[in-house]
């Protein structure tokens, strides 16, 4: 009897854990991974694309940082199919086409559809529940396209410091008084 | 009556906006700016070098943003001070020398402590408060560097998919029913 509780737990920690991958998303990877396919060396040394070590903070702080895995994804499957429109780099111009021109065409028309498909799934995912971040995300990038050469920036910079460091810290000093409310009200709780 | 009143709010709004800022640094930033002179054209040109808009959305979002703004004052005054270091490009190898070379250079050492003293406050705002901004700003800045082109990457990517996707869902999913409850409380509040 117990053995069949643990089972069903199982069964609905597994259904819950990819509760939001749909079916054919699911599907359509394991194709794509048959496609873009490494050695097991490759894909277990350890070290992996996306460190999960930003995910340790708060929520907002998590969903910041998976709004730029999302975009990253974007990216790199855009990436991925402009190298199925352009020709194998592998083929000189001197080198005649392959004979099966045709069945390569098919396959990477293949692989096109399945890519666009989960560039899809990100696309919406991104759209419907990242916005906010998007726009934090966005002015940090701004942030790199600053001109540090120019004296116009230099000098309305050190005009724009005094509102920033204020705010700043006013910003830091909010969240300790919030982090020590709680922590008092947490103790509070516990000799009670 | 009334007018001491509101003179003594205001006074009081106005030292509770400056709290933060050591009277020192007020005085060393306009120094500064004496040095950093633009005209008043371009300093009201209405186009800030550091956007406030991200700073619209919640605590942990700005105090994000806040982090990238932080970190790049950092690298603006490192490239100040590095520009003060070698000599200005206006003189080339052909012309000599001015003569007031020691008077400017005194110049330049007084605004070297100056910018270094600025710079030295910014980062103990940083160190003190936004570690665990710096940590998810590092790991978006990471995600610049990943190799779209090598076929290892695309592969794990396409492996670590599934995960991410799952997770970004889940922590959207939490977000909302978290706002969502909110929502219901205040609304039975209103009601009550």
């Amino acid at each position: 009897m117990k053995a069949v509780v643990y089972l069903l737990l199982w069964l609905t920690a597994c259904q819950v854990r990819g509760m939001y991958i749909p079916r054919e998303m699911n599907r359509t990877l394991q194709n794509l991974r048959q496609h873009y396919k490494i050695s097991d060396e490759e894909l277990f040394n350890g070290k992996p694309v996306f460190s999960r070590e930003p995910l340790k903070g708060k929520v907002e702080s998590k969903m910041l940082f998976m709004g730029g895995v999302l975009e990253t994804y974007e990216k790199l499957i855009e990436h991925m199919l402009s190298e199925l429109a352009t020709p194998s780099p592998t083929i000189t111009e001197n080198q005649k086409p392959s004979s099966s021109v045709t069945a390569s065409d098919e396959a990477a028309g293949d692989i096109r559809s399945k890519l666009t498909y989960i560039l899809e799934r990100v696309r919406e995912l991104k759209r419907h529940h990242y916005q906010e971040q998007m726009k934090v995300l966005h002015g940090l990038q701004n942030l790199k396209h600053i001109k540090m050469e120019s004296r116009v920036v230099q000098s309305k910079a050190l005009s724009e410091l005094r509102w920033f460091f204020e705010e700043a810290s006013t910003l830091a000093d909010t969240v300790m008084r919030k982090r020590r409310r709680r922590q008092a009200r947490v103790k509070l709780h516990n000799r009670g």
